[in-house]
């Protein structure tokens, strides 16, 4: 039950203003976005089949988000899946037995807990815990969950794959920070981990979920057949690994450490999601689609894409640059953003978000 | 399912010098010396009867710690705890069904939570979660917990009564800011509120723990008969307190803050603690003693419990003179105290720590 937790790194804690709380709009947006499909699923696949509460008539459903982070957005998609699973449970049992909810908020052991319990909704409706450690491993005993949620959490990996830092490698990620798509072998690799971490993820949830529970995923991704170079987002990360060779070669910060830097994610097209829920066998592929999200359809505004960059990886680069370094960089990368507003907005293709509803099979 | 938390101090978090983690060797001794009462209590009383995990053949054993603070004294009661629940289980099933523990750590939502995470031991063999609440309310579902356990906390009190601070009440507490005994008013009140606080704990645990299952309390007490004014503990706080009226004097803290400070803590008598137990009617009393714990019988280190002293004590006065009063005040004391070291060593009893364990009724 050791955690061997690669992922030390977490979203910016406390409630300041470069805090994740205050710059994770994206990621609230989603929630919202996808709130429509997650109560229909709930409504459509829910079913109440295993009311064991231990010793009372009382039914405690319990509730898990992996990747909640500080807050706020996990407290609102936990409210909405509350009031669908209520829903539910009225339209199923006319005299409702009472039920009882009780939720897991997990993260990484570094994530500010402090802060998300002191956030916690004064009004809530059910009974909080924090679980702290990767949710690529075991958290939780067997069947003990009924529904499993995951909110843009998944598209970080567990690390980033040995090859593509490494020079020797024919997979060397050379004069770039993320897997852009162009390089073959740097994709293989980062193909390779995701589908490691994603099985991993899904083995461990497959002893949490109850038999027909269920587990609302929604993950960054790409359409098929495009490259993270031909995104925005994609753009923006690359115009970030520049402002690193830049600083390197002002001697602002050591060329060696850039080099051995990448970022540990990866974005992956429904196709290879598919799959990979299929070879793994526990789960049913109940819904699958990708997002409407508004603000995709919005001009990216530099600014504040920056500050929304830094609540995400001000931790990661910390840890590899330390935190002297770190700051410098998110010194200097506005002023070398600026000039390139229209390169990121001439982006032919956006990012997608994949919304999946899984079921557990029953074995 | 709000929680109304007046108690927002807790222990100082973190691993440095002046940290709880460092300074909470008495609280650990306590541990040490309860854990033969409490193995044997476990052995002797605990029963497997609702082996109940929703849908798989796996039993899940959930245990909390209610008042964990920040460890490392948690761990080990939790590791002792496990083995002895392993023990009495592979006494009654020689053929063992598997069995997974579920440990959660409770303390109030100011605890810091993080360092406990971070803390928690690698070789532990249980799915760990924190539960950030007070414990005089509803903290889990109805009937999910097997074991409950609480050391060294329920002689807080939820709040200070107002009456022991109010200048016209019979019952203020003028010159003292503890329950010393001596005035008879004071005493009522005090212990009026640790009734109240203690049923309210009775009450919800009584809720939350399964029929069968046991509860562990180790608190803070007094011999029956003896006054808090008369141990080693209550000289060295009415030192504190006369160490607060010099300042107030030296105009170097607040006079109105000194006149309105007294410790929200209320050391029972084995007889008060029975009646509450029995009046609350939920609970039967397997086991009550009185715990040998070696400290008591040593000369006391006037140095050492300053220290320990301001590890518990250092958040509910920042909360009530304010950061700078506070640090203030912990100047002064160790100079303060000094030339009163033969006065402590001088007293002619000792609190005593109570051993107590339940069995939730069935019903």
């Amino acid at each position: 039950m050791e955690n061997e937790e690669s992922k030390t790194w977490a979203m910016v804690g406390g409630d300041g203003p470069r805090s994740y709380a205050q710059n994770s709009s994206y990621q609230r947006g989603l929630v919202e976005v996808a709130n429509e499909s997650m109560s229909e699923g709930i409504m459509d696949k829910l079913e109440f089949n295993n009311p064991c509460s231990d010793s009372s008539n009382i039914f405690t459903f319990r509730i898990a988000d992996f990747g909640c982070s500080v807050g706020p957005n996990t407290f609102v998609a936990v409210e909405k899946i509350i009031e669908a699973v209520e829903q539910k449970h009225r339209a199923q049992f006319r005299s409702s037995p009472p039920m009882e909810f009780q939720v897991f908020f997990n993260d990484v052991t570094a994530n500010d807990f402090n802060t998300l319990f002191k956030t916690l909704p004064a009004s809530k409706k059910y009974f909080a815990a924090g679980v702290p450690g990767t949710f690529y491993g075991r958290l939780f005993p067997k069947s003990t969950l009924h529904l499993a949620y995951s909110s843009y959490s998944l598209h970080w990996l567990s690390r980033v794959p040995d090859e593509v830092v490494d020079s020797k490698s024919p997979a060397w990620n050379k004069g770039s920070i993320q897997c852009s798509g162009t390089a073959k072998e740097v994709a293989k690799a980062y193909s390779a981990q995701f589908k490691r971490d994603m099985d991993n993820f899904l083995k461990a949830r497959a002893e949490e979920i109850i038999g027909g529970g269920l587990m609302v995923i929604m993950i960054g991704g790409l359409p098929d057949g495009i490259m993270m170079a031909q995104t925005s987002a994609g753009i923006f990360n690359e115009l970030f690994g520049s402002c690193l060779v830049d600083l390197a070669k002002m001697g602002l910060v050591s060329e060696e450490k850039v080099d051995a830097f990448n970022l540990p994610a990866y974005y992956s097209s429904a196709k290879e999601l598919e799959d990979i829920i299929k070879n793994n066998g526990h789960f049913c592929i109940e819904r699958m689609s990708t997002l409407d999200h508004p603000m995709m359809k919005m001009k990216v505004d530099v600014r504040l894409a920056i500050s929304h960059f830094r609540a995400v990886f001000q931790g990661l680069l910390e840890k590899h640059f330390g935190k002297d370094d770190a700051d410098r960089i998110f010194q200097h990368f506005p002023k070398f953003a600026e000039n390139y507003d229209s390169v990121i907005n001439g982006a032919t293709h956006q990012h997608v978000d994949h919304f999946i509803l899984l079921k557990r099979n029953i074995n």
